[in-house]
C-alpha cells in the first residue's frame, strides 16, 4: 500500500473524495462524543463505591492522631501518610497528605514560592524574571499554573527516555532564573513514556544555578498500569537526589484521584524533611487541616499498597480494552500510511497521536464539526502553542466502548483527511 | 462584700494566702484540662455521624451538574450552592462552595489579592504598604493570615454594637492603603456580640479610598444559637451593600465546620456576581473542583435550612449547659468582685473574660502551671499584643461537663489570685 506521500495528485484527490464521503456519513449522525479529558469512566468510579461504606455512623473515627472528625493534624493522619508513602516510595515523615487534588498542592507550592520564597530565598514576586522548563508535550494544567504567575515557560523536547537532559542541564546549571521543571515521569501525560533510569539519575545530579530550583515531579500515574506483567518501572527520584547530595531539590506529588474517586480522592506531596518543615510552617497560615475523615476512609478501604494494586488491576481491566481497541484500529488504518505516528503506552490515561506537521488543528476541527470533542490543539504546550501543530492528546477512558469505537473510526477518517488536505496544498 | 480594690493591704495578703492554698490544691492534682480552642465536643460530632450513611455504595451520585464522583464543577454543585445560600441569605449564583475550611477560602482570597489583585487593581505584592483593620479582640487565625502576607494590622476597638465605626470610617474612607477589615459579625469570636443594624448599615455605606477595599465578613456562627427563643439577628450585609451602591464591597464566608464535622465540613464564599466571576477565573488555575461527594453528602443529610436549624438546636442542648455553668459560676464568684468582667453570649463558641489591666498573661500562666491550657494571652490581638493585657478567650465546648466544672473553678481562683497579686504590687 502506498503512503499518502507516495501518491500522485490524482490519487490524493480520489482519496480526498472518498474520505469526505466517509466523513459526511459521520457528520449527519449528530454525534456527541468526547475524548477530551482524562476522566475515569463510570464503571471505574463504581469500583470505589464500597469505600463510602467503610466509614459510617457505626464506625469509630480514631486515628493514631485522635478523632478524625475534629480539628487539627495539618500534615494528615499518620495512617494516610503511611499509605501515601507506600505509593510514593518514601518515609511517612517525608509526606504531607492533602485534600482532593494534587493539582491544588502544586498550585499552592508555586504560589507559596511566589509569595514567600523557597526556604528563605527571595519570593518570586520580587524578582524580575522567573522561568520554568516544560517538557513537551506535557500536562496543560501545569502550564496554566506557571502562566498564571507570569512565569516564562521554556519548551524542552521529550524523547523516548524522557526530557532532553542535555538541554535541561544547560538551563538548570547555568541560568539562575530557572526555578523549576514540570515532570510527569511515569506514563507521562500525554506521551505515555516513563523516564529511563539514566534520565532520573541525571535529574538527581543537576547542579542548579538557583538555590531555589526545584523539580516538580508529578507522579500522577504511579500505579496506573494497563498490564499486570508488563509494567514500566521508575527509579526513585528522592533516593537518587539524596545519593547525589541534592535531598531538597525535588517535590513529589501524587493523588488517588484516578484510584478512588476523581473529585473526592486524597493527594500528597513528598519531599525532604527540611522542605517539609518549611512548608508546614507556611501552610499553618492557610488551614487547620485537610479533610481527615476522607483520609481515614481511604486507608480503611485500600488498607495498603497491595489492596491498592489489586484495585488498580480492576481499573486496568476496564481501561485496557479501550486502549487496545484504539491501538488495533490505528495499526490497521494508520500505521505506515504516512499520516503520522502514535504512542503505545503501558499505563496512564493517554495516547498521543502525532500528525504530519501542520495537521493537528485541522484534525481537531474536523472532529469537532462532526460532533466529537478532543483536547484542544496546542493544549499540551505552554501558551497553547504547538510549534509543529502536530500533537493530539487522545483520552480513551471516559466514553463507553461502543462510543469509543465510533470515536476511533471518526478520528481515523479525520486524520487521513487532514493529511490529504495538507499534501494537496 | 468588698471588692478587691476596696480591701486593705492586710486583707489582700490574707486573700492571697487563702487563694494560694486553694490554687495549690489544684496544682497537686496533676490536671490536664483544655479550654484553648473552639473545638466541638465528641457528643456534638456524634450528632453528625448519620451524615456518613446518606451516601453509600448503593447511592446514586447524581447532582443537577452530573456525577459528583468525577472531575469538574469548580463553583460547587447547584444543590450545595442552594443550601449554603440559605445559610448566607443570598442567591445560589452568588455562592462558591469550597472545601473543608472557610479559613482556607479566606487565606486564598487574601493570597489572590496579593498575587493577582482585586478585580484588576494592582496586586498587593507590588505595593509598598497594605493595611487591614482588625476589630479587637478578634479571631487569631485572621490575624495570622494578614501577618503572613506582611499586611500592617490596625486595632479597632469593639463595643457592644460592633467595631468602633467612627474609626472604621475614618480609616477606610481616607486611607487608600487600607484594603480590608476582618469581621466576625455574629456571636463574634471572642466577644460574643452581634453587630447592630446601624453598624451593618454604616459598613455598607463606606466610601473606601481604595477601589480594592473589601469587607471580609466571616459569618462563622450564623446558625450557632444557644437558645431557641432568644437569638441575635444580624442584618444582611450583601443586601445593605447593594442598597448603598457598594455591591462588590463584601466577601461573606461561612462553613459547616461547627455544624457537621469540624475537620470534614463544607465551606462557602458569597459575593457579588462580578467578584464571583473574577474569582472563578483565577481559581481555575488552582483546581478542577472541590470535593463534590462531600457537598452532596451534606445536602442529603441536612436537606435544607430547616433541617440544619433542627440539628443546630441539638448542638445547642450540648453547648448551653456548659456556657450556663461557667456563667453561673462567674456570677457567684467573680461578679462585683473587682476582678474584671465577662461576656454573656447567646451563641457562638466563646466567653471573653476581661481581667483588671495587666493580669491576663498571669492568669493564663497560673492556669498552665496547674495543668490547664487556655488560649494564649494576646492571641485575640494582631501581633499577639493585647495593649491592656486583659483579654482571655474561654472556649467551653470541648471538655466534658465534669472537666469543665473543675476548669471553671480553677480559672476563678487564678483570676482572683492574679488580681490580688496585681493590687499588691
Amino acid at each position: 500500500m502506498k503512503t499518502f506521500q507516495e501518491m500522485s495528485r490524482e490519487e490524493l484527490l480520489k482519496e480526498k473524495e472518498s474520505l469526505e464521503a466517509a466523513y459526511h456519513d459521520y457528520e449527519v449522525k449528530g454525534l456527541s462524543l468526547n475524548m477530551a479529558r482524562g476522566k475515569p469512566a463510570t464503571a471505574q468510579l463504581d469500583l470505589a463505591n464500597p469505600m463510602l461504606d467503610v466509614l459510617n455512623s457505626k464506625s469509630d473515627f480514631k486515628s493514631v492522631d485522635g478523632d478524625v472528625r475534629n480539628y487539627g493534624v495539618i500534615a494528615g493522619i499518620t495512617e494516610a501518610r503511611e499509605f501515601m508513602a507506600q505509593i510514593m516510595e518514601c518515609d511517612k515523615d517525608e509526606v504531607i497528605v492533602g485534600g482532593n487534588a494534587s493539582l491544588t498542592l502544586m498550585y499552592d507550592m508555586v504560589c507559596r514560592s511566589y509569595t514567600h520564597g523557597v526556604m528563605g530565598a527571595t519570593p518570586w514576586c520580587k524578582l524580575d524574571k522567573v522561568k520554568f522548563l516544560c517538557p513537551v508535550p506535557g500536562y496543560d494544567r501545569h502550564f496554566t499554573i506557571t502562566e498564571h504567575f507570569g512565569i516564562e515557560m521554556i519548551n524542552i523536547p521529550m524523547n523516548e527516555s524522557g526530557p532532553d537532559m542535555d538541554m535541561v542541564e544547560k538551563y538548570v546549571n547555568n541560568d539562575s532564573t530557572v526555578k523549576g521543571i514540570w515532570c510527569v515521569p511515569k506514563y507521562a501525560n500525554p506521551s505515555g513514556i516513563t523516564y529511563s533510569d539514566e534520565t532520573v539519575k541525571r535529574f538527581a545530579a543537576l547542579k542548579p544555578a538557583a538555590e531555589d530550583f526545584r523539580i516538580y515531579w508529578d507522579n500522577a500515574y504511579a500505579e496506573h498500569h494497563l498490564y499486570k506483567d508488563d509494567q514500566d518501572q521508575l527509579l526513585n527520584i528522592m533516593d537518587e537526589c539524596k545519593k547525589a547530595g541534592n535531598p531538597d531539590m525535588v517535590y513529589v506529588f501524587a493523588s488517588t484521584s484516578k484510584m478512588s474517586l476523581a473529585g473526592a480522592g486524597i493527594s500528597a506531596v513528598a519531599t525532604s524533611k527540611a522542605n517539609r518543615e518549611h512548608l508546614l510552617k507556611l501552610m499553618n497560615a492557610q488551614m487547620i487541616s485537610f479533610d481527615k475523615v476522607n483520609q481515614l476512609r481511604h486507608v480503611r478501604f485500600f488498607k495498603d499498597i497491595n489492596g491498592l494494586r489489586a484495585h488498580m488491576m480492576k481499573q486496568a481491566d476496564i481501561l485496557r480494552p479501550k486502549f487496545e481497541m484504539l491501538l488495533n484500529l490505528f495499526d490497521r488504518e494508520l500505521a505506515g500510511a504516512g499520516a503520522g505516528t502514535y504512542s503505545r503506552p503501558k499505563g496512564g490515561y493517554f495516547i498521543t497521536y502525532t500528525t504530519v506537521d501542520g495537521c493537528a488543528k485541522r484534525v481537531i476541527e474536523l472532529c469537532k464539526n462532526a460532533g466529537m470533542v478532543m483536547t484542544g490543539a496546542g493544549a499540551p504546550f505552554p501558551y497553547k502553542n504547538d510549534p509543529h501543530d502536530s500533537v493530539i492528546r487522545i483520552a480513551p477512558s471516559l466514553p463507553p466502548m461502543e462510543e469509543l469505537e465510533v470515536a476511533g473510526q471518526l478520528f481515523v477518517i479525520c486524520v487521513k483527511l487532514a493529511t490529504v488536505e495538507k499534501l494537496l496544498q
